[in-house]
């Protein structure tokens, strides 16, 4: 391909999703052979779902079966209910088998992210025999090969081999010996999440699944595992931004459905809210008595929501990537309630610094600045450490209890410390205050 | 490696960031000799780079020398200054000058996560003299086999071959005949986000790095765009929750480092905060006339941070992802003012309910009940906008300017709208209530 056809790729997969349906098959259907390729491979799933069946019925079946059968049951499962047998009949009949039986798999699950069609070889193979065999394999469409599996007569697996150990070994040597025993596997249910947490952790380029009865039925390779992550690392994002998670990208997501995605949360953040205003209520004679408290409010919730955004969001992800545990909670509480005395102090120091200043520049607190800023400096103190132990500890209940500890999100955790935040500040202003300002 | 060395992998690698380095070390070195392999090549560069240089000096070489130039980089790069020279020396000369030249690289730029040994073709080779030579190769520590490069005499890249391809031609064609002429490349200085999205997009295994002059410097493998997504997206969650990205995990980072990289930008946040403290003050008068205003203070500020966290959240991640570029921002305008008006509608509704019920039930507001509510309501509609807006362009505004997105952190929009918040309340109270209860 030219270098100018690339850069034609390039520009139309930079407008893809800014230009009309039309615009998009004529585009694609403009591009020399090779280049048209280029750009189908790169597009979405979703993007090469939409642009297949936007093509003329003669031309779907030639970039259907382009894709490889975990691909083409990601595009059944996206496209429309109506639009799904039209899809199939594509297909010619062996690979509709395989495809009907990853659609009946989750598709968050390994078994929805599998290939089905791995390199295999036996173990009484010889080197050399298992390198020409792979080769027979290699024409047809097989995943990219990292490693060969080597199966029993009754595909039970029972062993793998690099490529790179295949090829740097003598022809001579049988497979068996050079094949590594019992690796490690996953089975056809587990969570695309604990998927990316097995490639991370045992450093994998690919991972057999085979179902409880030893059976292989693929392979996930790592490049499956990167959109996983993403994905994966979007939605966390998305919770902990307090909103459901989008399906698609933002401009794709039409608007209605992405108010939607936002009005649930919101809605429940403001009822949680609300408490604010039946708190501050139960408190509007402190404030009648003394309305330099009511200046000091939203400063000092604020505060405890924002050091509750730091701890929630660094124990959602520290969660995420499994570097800590639910019971690692004691370790985490006592790291939290230090943070929380540290960053407390250092705002309840500024915050009695600013009293005094303006006290001194305007003597706008009155007779009693010391201890307006003595109430509002332990405040913060209290609410700080307050927010950073409720923001660390909530997304480990919340996974304990088998939920999703994103929803731990951070304007969910600033909701809670607002409204304790609130209590916190008007029982400390009525145990210093009482007798003087109240 | 049996099932039980398997498992003691997998119970030590839980274990293994709580234990002190002295039982890491006896326990790595009690393993069988495969599984200590496992447990090696598991544990994160930082992990490695500890567990080596605690060993007995005698021991490091065999470890270092087991990882792949790029690794090397990495975990000298991680050593202090002082035990950086050591490192160096277990080295044999040819590793040691590979390890230089990438030490040269920024570690986050594609130079940095290269490995210089890949698969090397001449384009005169045939099929079969090609997959010969490969084998050779694979005697030294090649990277994972993707793909092979083509490189004329002058190590000019000419062209790229997939393994698959190779494999499934016959032995006699010429290698020139089979390969892709102009194939993708990165310079070495790209940043590492800008690489994981060339993956992303072109659906690669493997890239080549090319320098200026044309010349191939090494490949970058889609096994460590796997790390580079996880890395920044932690790092653009924990900028997202307003702090600075920690570069360890959780528990891994001292307790001294995790609140100096949180305090900054609390302290930050709080001098923005305090500019609240100014507003209200301003508005100390209304709020001793109408002590209810207060009441309903943190109600609305905190409706436009909910709104603007959502909003600044799935900006930064569309732009993390290259689903929105800044050139967009008249679409997310529009998107976001039409999403403010729907959700600040709904809030707004909300909130005018609440106090009409309070006012039935406890006569709570007085004579002007409708005209509080409406205040709220208005004041919501006018804050949730405001929230949605400013959190969807601030990110677009940043990027713009060539700074990070997430450093748009929703506290930090929080902030920015508790303080317009305000005004925007106590304006629209000035409006509507002036001559009845102001």
């Amino acid at each position: 391909m030219s270098p100018t056809a690339l850069e034609t790729v390039s520009v139309l997969l930079e407008q893809w999703s800014s230009l009309p349906m039309d615009e998009r098959v004529g585009a694609f259907r403009a591009l020399p052979v090779g280049a048209d390729d280029d750009l189908f491979f790169a597009l979405s799933i979703g993007d090469q779902a939409e642009l297949i069946l936007a093509l003329p019925p003669e031309q779907r079946k030639v970039w259907v079966r382009a894709l490889p059968p975990d691909d083409i049951a990601d595009l059944v499962q996206y496209a429309d209910e109506e639009d799904r047998p039209g899809l199939l009949a594509q297909l010619d009949e062996p690979t509709r088998r395989e495809v009907r039986a990853l659609l009946a798999y989750e598709e968050d699950a390994a078994g929805g992210l599998m290939s089905p069609r791995f390199a295999r070889l036996r173990s009484d193979m010889t080197v050399g025999e298992a390198i020409r065999y792979l080769r027979r394999q290699a024409q047809a469409q097989l995943e990219m090969i990292y490693y060969a599996y080597v199966l029993d007569p009754s595909q039970r697996l029972v062993g793998v081999v690099s490529f790179r150990d295949l090829f740097a070994t003598t022809d001579d040597r049988p497979v068996a010996e050079i094949m590594r025993r019992d690796p490690l596997t996953v089975p056809p249910n587990l969570d695309q999440e604990q998927v990316a947490r097995v490639f991370a952790r045992h450093d994998l380029a690919a991972v057999p699944v085979v179902d409880d009865a030893g059976m292989m039925q693929g392979i996930i390779t790592i490049d499956d595992i990167v959109d996983v992550v993403q994905e994966e690392a979007s939605e966390d994002m998305q919770k902990l931004g307090g909103m459901e998670a989008l399906d698609l990208p933002y401009l794709d997501t039409d608007l209605v459905t992405m108010i939607r995605k936002r009005a649930g949360w919101l809605a429940l953040l403001f009822v949680g809210e609300l408490l604010t205003a039946t708190a501050m209520a139960s408190y509007e004679d402190e404030i009648a008595k003394a309305v330099v408290l009511a200046v000091f409010v939203p400063l000092i919730i604020s505060s405890g929501g924002n050091s509750g955004s730091q701890a929630a969001t660094l124990l959602i992800r520290a969660l995420a990537l499994g570097e800590v545990r639910p019971r690692d909670w004691l370790v985490v509480l006592r790291r939290e309630i230090a943070s929380g005395l540290a960053l407390g102090g250092l705002l309840g120091v500024m915050g009695m610094l600013r009293v005094l200043a303006w006290q001194q520049a305007f003597g706008t607190y009155g007779d009693h600045a010391f201890l307006v800023g003595l109430t509002v400096a332990i405040s913060l103190v209290g609410v700080v450490i307050w927010g950073t132990v409720s923001g660390a500890i909530l997304p480990l209940v919340i996974q304990r209890v088998g939920l999703d500890p994103a929803s731990a999100s951070t304007p969910f955790v600033a909701t809670l410390v607002d409204v304790t935040g609130l209590v916190i500040y008007f029982s400390v202003a009525h145990a210093l205050l009482t007798g003087t300002l109240l």
